[in-house]
């Protein structure tokens, strides 16, 4: 344990071996993890934290790159969380293209963390909200996370930032249609990369199509942004947005409402995770696999074994 | 409780009106749709469960509607279920292409339904299988599930079929670099289709390679098949793969092993979900709004909160 309060303490007072090995912890489902996190506890809640999401190639690092360069050069320690979800024997590739990117790599004020899903895709987004933890503890001030997609782990991670980007290009006119649903319940502004290509008017003017059928329920309208990353163009226009978004925020009480809805659903997983290992106990397991097969055989019903596992365990 | 038993009752005799209604129950989280799941039970686990994913566009509805046919002409009752994640204003597209595909449309013996997220996508994979089961009881042989892309729901739903399909394009290049994780997990096979377009041969290669890194723990080792499904070339040789792969897992009893872990997963979740309500009653909910501050306000953390909760609530 003194052991474990040595590793929270250095994570507080910003030392990256002991950021890097807390995040490993947690990346790791380490036994200690959950202590170490409440350890830190108190001094989260500071960073700021913006989500980057989009389909595959869409140019999601160079912004996230490029976007943690403009904050350094307002003296903003920035860190970054990219939840990548390639094969664990290929998975070095996105740490690999970030490695070249030596504009901010070799800068004490950025810490940069890939957190691959090693062939499981279940639980990485908590990974990733506990990894944030631990950088907004270590006194980042930015806390940059970028994911893939938006399935349901995409969702999960909007749900813990305080902005979230959605960023496509011209050619994502199919993925558009796919993942309408999705982008528009996350997206506080969307940003359409690679602008100099073929088809980037009309498919700004789908997605704004899209945007006048919906207002944010809490009254911010997002808009689309045009960049080139990888020109550097619009980068500023992004961060202005971004700006803009936590002002409105913070004016109307809408960062201390999202905050407290994040704590609220954090509460709900922590007992549930709880109550799940809680319940499964080894009496229970055995019970459950000597009754399965009558309910297979139709002889029960999974709900009647449900409820018998039930009967004796709360008050 | 008279009326349930009588949709129950007309289900388990293949009404189709009272299939719909059904799913409907279940898609809409209708009250007495858990007691609808119980009564129909004894009448599940008949039908065998295909897994249709891949991106948007690699031609996962078409491969779905031949395989349909295909099976028709054995004679095989076929039940479609595409989950479609795509928003609520523009939801019917696929369900409109599906209307067009009039050689299986008119045909009693063919049941498709598409079940979409509209706007929030949890959820969505537990009534896609619930859907499932309510077609299974209601006599459907052979029950195709069609999704989107490898989030969560995706795996979700392949660990609820007894063969998975990963459908991709020879375009697709970038996403099988961003799904492979993923991928690798469900895929008891893959299908290149549209095979014919530039691309294709190497797309097969890098596939192969993938997959010559693993194979599948239960002895089964998936491979590549090409197709062009819009001129129904490939789809025999999809259906006799499922057949190998069913054969497969019969004698090797994997298939008993399959449907055993699918239920030890669901009385997991019928347990979770119930715990989940029991908890959360108002005493609990209120407390929880109550000291919530002091968490944000850091007096407290969050384990401790759910500690606090818990307290009470076991034996």
């Amino acid at each position: 344990m003194n052991h474990l309060s040595n590793i929270s303490n250095q994570i507080l007072s910003g030392n990256r071996v002991a950021i890097a090995r807390g995040i490993s912890m947690v990346e790791n489902e380490h036994q200690n993890s959950r202590l170490l996190l409440e350890e830190i506890y108190h001094k989260t809640g500071v960073a700021y934290r913006i989500g980057i999401t989009g389909p595959p190639g869409a140019g999601k690092s160079t912004i996230t790159n490029k976007l943690a360069a403009a904050y350094r050069k307002q003296g903003l320690k920035v860190g970054v969380i990219a939840v990548d979800p390639t094969s664990p024997f290929t998975g070095g590739a996105l740490l690999g293209d970030r490695v070249r990117m030596t504009d901010i790599d070799l800068d004490e004020g950025v810490f940069i963390r890939s957190m691959a899903s090693r062939g499981s895709l279940g639980g990485l987004s908590k990974k990733a909200i506990e990894a944030a933890d631990i950088l907004d503890a270590a006194g980042f001030d930015i806390i940059l996370m970028e994911t893939v997609g938006v399935g349901q782990s995409e969702l999960d991670i909007a749900g813990a930032t305080d902005t979230t980007i959605v960023v496509l290009v011209p050619e994502s006119g199919d993925s558009i249609q796919a993942m309408k649903a999705g982008l528009m319940e996350i997206a506080d502004f969307f940003v359409l990369n690679k602008s100099d290509r073929a088809g980037a008017d009309q498919a700004v003017m789908s997605i704004k199509m899209i945007l006048n059928f919906k207002t944010k329920k809490d009254g911010w309208q997002p808009d689309v942004i045009q960049t080139v990353a990888s020109e550097g163009k619009g980068i500023d226009k992004i961060e202005e947005t971004i700006s803009h978004h936590r002002k409105y925020l913070e004016d109307s009480s809408g960062l201390k409402g999202k905050r407290q809805k994040r704590m609220v659903n954090r509460i709900h997983e922590l007992v549930k995770e709880k109550l799940h290992i809680e319940f499964w106990n080894e009496a229970r397991e055995k019970y459950l696999l000597l009754n399965i097969e009558n309910v297979i055989r139709k002889d029960s019903t999974p709900y009647d074994l449900a409820e018998k596992l039930l009967q004796d365990f709360t008050k």
